[in-house]
This record gives structure tokens, C-alpha cells and sequence, in this order.
């Protein structure tokens, strides 16, 4: 894909008129006119292959970390629960993100790094459609992260509660388009 | 609800026994018995009131939020989808985290806090049943942060990306069960 | 069921306040507290056996409800189809809803009764639960009439549009609960 | 989309011999063949436009739709979440009824009436796929106005029941696709 | 569960009166009244511990045998899969069988079994409810070997077919409920 | 239909490399990469028709079989439930299999045979896309057959086990691309 490039490819405003709009007015937001939320029309666009990569890290105690590890090196239940969950929240992101369209998801990806506090999980997500894919890979990173914690739950509870745990820097770090 | 307090309900572990395990121990780990994730058996369990909050927050930019609250003094659509977008997440938590159980919700709420730089929400959870409700605030919470992220893209978009918008700081701020 | 009776049972409402707010304020709507749509908080309700009894009609050509007619009198699979389309839409209301409980659904009825003009449907729908079940019985008919439509389309469609075809007279009949 | 008309596409029946079928057979069925119900084959369709909008109106009682005018000059969570509803019946009107395909959804428009005894609500479907999309807009009609219905049962409700409170009126009301 | 045995639960008849119809009759169908699909009322029926087994086959070639087990012994994410799949096809058996109801599963356990011609799938399935579970403990095993199925396809592929692949010898092994 | 042939089209493998692994190698796994599950990247492919056909029996006591019978010759309503499972089933084959991709799904046919002995069910699948609908055509047998042995619970109980109740022989019959 060495000719993709990130672009501002608009694919879900109503065009570039919306970026000159005053900072603060209603009008700039995405799936909102005359005040009422309601989907992108995407009729008109062709298709095109895109991609989005998003990433976020579940931050644990050490010895929640050398579990997850120790797990890895024998059956690895953790992660592959958690990969399963994520491709599922990555194909079922046009019900759970209400203004979303369900798009050909061809490819998803998930990469889950262990270091000694917490786990980072990359997700990848490509298609070949009329809108991009970025909602997707945030909910396959943030709902993978969510699994991980559902599998360590046991490991990570202090009294009843979860002191440490915490899921943060989810962002897009990458979006591109070929036109 | 002024008899409830937090406490190990270890609802999700086998037994006392597992908090003495080493830590680093695969055994240690919530669903994951002889290397095999499974689900936790809860048939012995009684009917519980449960009751769990998890929040978390969206960085923005400030143009961004001053469209939210712009809307939000009008139609508030946006925070209206990101609402139904949490609660439906709530309630279907036991489909994305594949090792949970589905559990009779018996109350959602959810609390947005616009700020200069950002949105917080945070959800609270309350079931009367035999494990705890954890998960479903936190899948509550992410969705709900990336719905709104989803309904702002046009305001946060820089060239393509999103270089300043990220979840972060997504805890379990509350976890009780009354005995 | 001889000792149950129609009363008001109020079991989304937040109490009887609410009977007394002058007509028209946000107050006196079902999910909306401070102007925010909420689910309603049903923890400290006991279980209840509740029933409810919804009813529709879809309007049709003479001819489309012979043929249904002759179908019926074979194999029948236009009703069989839409019987089964009304109890998945009845057990699916907690997601179509969207601030609907998931609630223990212990019986579905329907009843397809063909005249000269149409269709009549009408689904009972029975719990043992904290909530009522109106919403789940016209899910039911709407939805169940929607497939009758699917399965007629090719008998009503004059010029590719459907002049006669309608729903209409979708009203809740009964709704009881026991105490 | 000025070129567009109604047609009579008869995108889901197996070819013109059906028209001819005598009134009241069951040939003339949709998705019937041989008595079995089934789905139609679309393979051999080329993707077209194809553009529905399906319209409906639920009664009610003028104090409650003060409450919702009020709500709606305020908060407007009532409208907002039955525009949600809406869009996700629209959806996911391939699992809803049991014969339609998945088409891709390339725009949803909701629009709410309030006048003195009810809303009415218009749903537009635009899709470009090789199947219309009437069935779309009518779970979007019908689902959103038992969501409305859902928010103001507190309101409508009179000794437990819902005397006045109905659907009606729900039609095809606009059918096209481009050539 | 020493005191549990296998009975005549009748859970979803309406009867005693139903094992002596004559064979052959369509009163002796679980689902069928007066010729149409039902559900079954549970509503009468108390919460009981109920517990099925299903067992199933996927016959395999013996080089694809060596690859899980290859794999099993490395990552094991082909049975790890299978083992989410299986228990997701159990939590989700309400929406697959038409007339099942929706029951609160409190355990389920996946158990794989390799051997030289292909692999054994064991699900049990635990739930405290009004009906018995075996249906759910059948769609665990039937789609829990699809996705095996799925996962080994490149290695089980001769000439773009699957000439030795197939699922045999499904059978409930094990059905009990507490009195 | 006349210019498919059955091809091996390694639709779901990284190409033809993956044919000359040594048997047992985790690397000849469909959806396995380094050891991790992932879903294979189509977006490289093109839209091709694709048809696979699967079939399979569910054995049954001769008296159920003359009750299915009975009813078929009746409302049918046996058969008719099965048909909209198994056509659900094939629907819904990319949330049932974890590493599925959701195709577009253009024709789905049902035939059930009774014989003295049980129900045979083929289930033919068929798409315009990038990879094939083996799996949802397996899918629609085995949940089909399964929606046939609920509905047929209380004729094939014994002692509440089912003794001689049993899917088998689950295979696909046949799977082509045109070219």
C-alpha cells in the first residue's frame, strides 16, 4: 500500500464548507443538522481502500503483567480471547456507534504488546468502501482492552476494587485513503 | 443503598485460595482454568445487589467542545446518541466480552461533564444478580466516549488525523454489592 | 390467571408524583429526568407476573389475502414466517427500545386472523419481572405485520409503490399484572 | 437525484410471469415457492440507487405532546432517542424480517412531526444495492414511534392502560430507483 | 451435584397428557398448538439447577489433526477460538432456535479432545431457570466445530473441496435437573 | 449457472506457498499467523459469484417422523421454523464463526427430505464477493437441523434423555467460483 497517503478525506462531513464554520457552532459536528443527529449520506461516493490503525494501553500491576505472560507461554487464553474480542468489536461497530454504516471490513489486524505495567493492543482495520474505518479500529482497541481486564479481573482486585487498572492514550495514530 | 459498602466479592474467582496463589501465576487469572479460558460457574451463587461506576474522558479540542455545548443548549443530539450509545453498550456487554455473563441490568446512568478541554462520562451500573457489573460500566463508558468522538470528527480532524483527540484516564471508580 | 387485574401499576414511572405534574411539562415523561433520557431504575421492584396484549392490522388487496389464504390452506410458511419474525421481535425489544430492560419473557402468543381486507395480529406477551411487557407486545405486532408486508410485496406492488398496503390500529388491548 | 422515477422494479419477485398469476394464488407471494418460504436471489441484479421513504403517526393524548414540545425546546432527549431507534431498526431490518438481504445503507433521514394529537414520522432509506429498501422504512417508522411510545408511556398511561394511544396510518409513501 | 439425575423434566410440553398421544400425531411436537408454532409458557414453572452435555465430532485428515495440535501446543489460538465461538453460540441460542426462550446460563465448559482422525467437542451448559439447557449445550458443539472447521479450511482443502471433512455423532450425553 | 467449476480458490490462505508446508505445520492453519488467530485479508480480491452447498441429517424416531409429516401435510409450521433458522443462520454466520467476514449474502436455498428415519437438510449459499459461504451454508445445516430437533423435543424424549436423537454426516456437497 506504498501509495496511500493520509489525507483529509472528509468522508463523513458534508463537505469543506464545514471547516470554515466558526469554532463552536453546532454545524461543525458530524452526524448533526439543524440540530438533529442523523447518519452521513454516502451515496455518492465510490469506493475506496482504507485503512485505520488505533492503539491504546491497559495499564496493570507487574504481577498481573507476568500472569498474562506466563498464560502466553503456555496455552495464551488471554490474548486470543481477547484478539476474538476485538475482531468481533471491530465487525459490530455499525451497531454499537449509532451514526455509523456498516462497511466491507476486509482486513483487521491486532497486535498486543506486554511490557512490565500493562498491555498496549494496536488494532488495524481495512476496507473497501465509501467511508473510513477509524470508528472501528477505536472500538476493536477499546473493547479488546476491555476484555483483557475481564481476564485479569481476579489478578488486578485490591479490596474489592481495582486501584491501578486503567485504560488510556486511545488514540488514531494512523488513517489513510487511495484514491 | 446506605448499607452497602465495597468489598472482595471476588464474584468472578474460584475461591479464597486463588488470592494466595503466586503472583505471575496463570491460575491467578480470572477466566483461565488449566490454561482454557472458560466461564466462571455462578450457579451457587445467590442474587446480589450490585452496583459498579466507571468513568472516563475524552481529550478535545476547545472549538470542539464549544460545539458540544453549543448543541447540547440546543438539541443536545450529540450527547443524547452518546447516551443511548452507553446505555446500549450496558446491556450488551455480554456479548463483547465473550467470557461474561448476561446479568439483569436493573439501572443505567450515565453523567457527561464538558470541560475546556474535554468530556468526561461516567456510568454507573446497578444489577440484582449473581456476579458483579463492572464490565458492563466500562463498555459503557468507552463506547459512550467513542460515540462522541465519532460525532465530533469533522470539528477534530487535522489534515486526516486526529492529532489531539484521546480516551484516557477509563477507571472503575466504584464497586459495591450489599450482603 | 383469574385473580389478575388491570391496574396502575406505574412500573416506569418514578412514582406517584408524577400522576400530579401539570400536563405537558418533561417531568411526565417516562425516561427523561433533568432533561436527560434515562432507563428507569427498577432494582428495588419485586418480580411480578405481567402480561400484555397488543394488537394491529395490515390493510390489503382482496386478491393478496387469498392468496395468503391459499397459502395457509397449504403450507402456510407467509403466517408461519411472520409468527416467527413477531416472537424474535418480541424477545429483541430490550435492543430495538432503547431504554428498555431486558426482561425474562415466559410466554409469546400470536393470533393472525384473515378477513377481506387484511390482516389482524395480536401478540400477548407474559414476564415474571420487575418491568411491564407493552413495549415488548408491539414490537411484536409491528414488526410481525412488517414481515406479512415482506412476504405480499409482489401481490400488493401496483406501478412499483403499494397505494393500499398500511398498518394501522396498533393499540395495547390488555395489560395486567398480578400482585 | 432528478432522474429518478417510480418504477416498477420488482426487485424482489422472480420475473413479469408473476404478474399474470391469477389473483389469490399463492405464486404471487414474495418469498414463496412451491409453498416454501425463501429468500429471493438477487445475484443476477446489477447494484442500482434505490431510495424509499416510509411515513406513520402515533395519537396521542395534547398533554403529552406538550410534554414532548417542551422537552424538545429543551433538552429534546425524547426525539432524539427515537431518531436513534429509528436509525438502528433501518439497520437492522435484515434480521428483523426473516427474508430481506443485507443491503448496504447509505443514508437514513428521520423526520418528527408534533401537532396537536400526535408525531408523525417520516423515514427516508437510500442504499445503492440490488434490492429496495420499503422494508427499511418501515421498521424505521414503526420502531421509531413505539420508541416515542416508550418515552411517554407515563404520560399516556390512564388506570394502567393506554385508551387513547395508537399507531396508525403507516405507509409506503415514496419508491424509486435510478436506472 | 451428587443428589441431580437424569428424569423426565418435560420442561417444554405442555404435559403429561402429550406422552400419550399416538405416535405420528402433530399434538406430540413441542412447539405446536392447533398447527402453529409457539413457544412454550414457562410462566407456571418454577427456578430449577438444571445441567445438559452435548458431545459432537469433526472428522478430519491426519495431517490437519498435527497441525492443531501443533498449534495447541504452541499459541493454541485455533481451539482458543473455537472455545470463544462455542460459548458465544451457547449465550446466543435464544436469538438461533426460533422458540427458545432466553435463560440465565450460569456455567458453560468447552472440552476438546484430539485425536488421529479428527477432533471431539464437549459442551456442558448450567443454568438456574424454568427450562432445560440441552439446546444450548447442541448449538455450542455444532458451532464450535464450524469454527474449527473454519480455522484448519486451507489445511482440510483437496482440488477446492472438502471431501473428508465432516461433523458426525451429535448427541445429548447428559441432561439433569434438581427437584 | 453452466461456466462454474469446482476450482480451489484459497480464498481463505496467504496463497499457494501455504500448499507446500509440511502437513502439521500451525502455519497450514486458515486464520493462524505466527501463532496468532487473525482473519485473512481480502481487500486484495475481487468480487466473484460464489455458491457452496452443504448438507446434513438429523436422525429421529419413526414416530417423529410421522408427526414432522403430519404437520407438514398440515400448517407445516415444523419445516417453516426450521427454514427461517436455518436462512438466519446463514446470515449471521460472520458473528457466529470468529473469524468470518460479513459477504453479501445474494440467494439462500432450503430442502428438507424425510425419510423413515430422520430429516435431511441441504442449505446452498450463495454471494457476489471476495471470499466463499462454506461456512454459512454449514452454518444453516447445523443450526437448521437444530431448530428441527427443538421443535420435535417432546415426541423424541425417553426418560428425559434423547437416546436416539443425533446430527451427522455434515459435509459440503459442493463449492464453485466462477471466474
Amino acid at each position: 500500500m506504498t501509495d496511500s497517503k493520509p489525507t483529509d478525506e472528509s468522508e463523513a462531513t458534508d463537505g469543506d464548507s464545514k471547516q470554515t464554520d466558526e469554532a463552536g457552532e453546532p454545524d461543525s459536528l458530524t452526524h448533526v443538522e439543524d440540530g438533529d443527529a442523523q447518519m452521513v449520506d454516502i451515496g455518492e461516493k465510490g469506493d475506496s481502500r482504507r485503512r485505520a490503525v488505533a492503539r491504546g494501553r491497559l495499564g496493570l500491576g507487574s504481577s498481573t503483567v507476568g500472569a498474562i505472560r506466563a498464560d502466553s507461554i503456555g496455552k495464551g487464553d488471554v490474548l486470543a480471547t481477547a484478539r476474538v474480542g476485538a475482531i468481533r468489536a471491530v465487525k459490530h461497530t455499525w451497531e454499537s456507534i449509532p451514526m455509523c454504516h456498516q462497511i466491507p471490513v476486509t482486513n483487521v489486524e491486532t497486535e498486543f504488546d506486554l511490557d512490565e505495567t500493562g498491555v498496549t493492543l494496536a488494532v488495524t482495520v481495512e476496507t473497501v468502501g465509501k467511508t473510513g474505518c477509524e470508528m472501528e479500529a477505536l472500538e476493536g482497541v477499546t473493547t479488546g482492552l476491555n476484555v483483557v481486564w475481564d481476564m485479569v479481573k481476579a489478578a488486578e482486585k485490591v479490596d474489592g476494587a481495582y486501584p491501578d487498572t486503567h485504560i488510556g492514550d486511545v488514540r488514531v495514530v494512523e488513517k489513510t485513503v487511495e484514491r
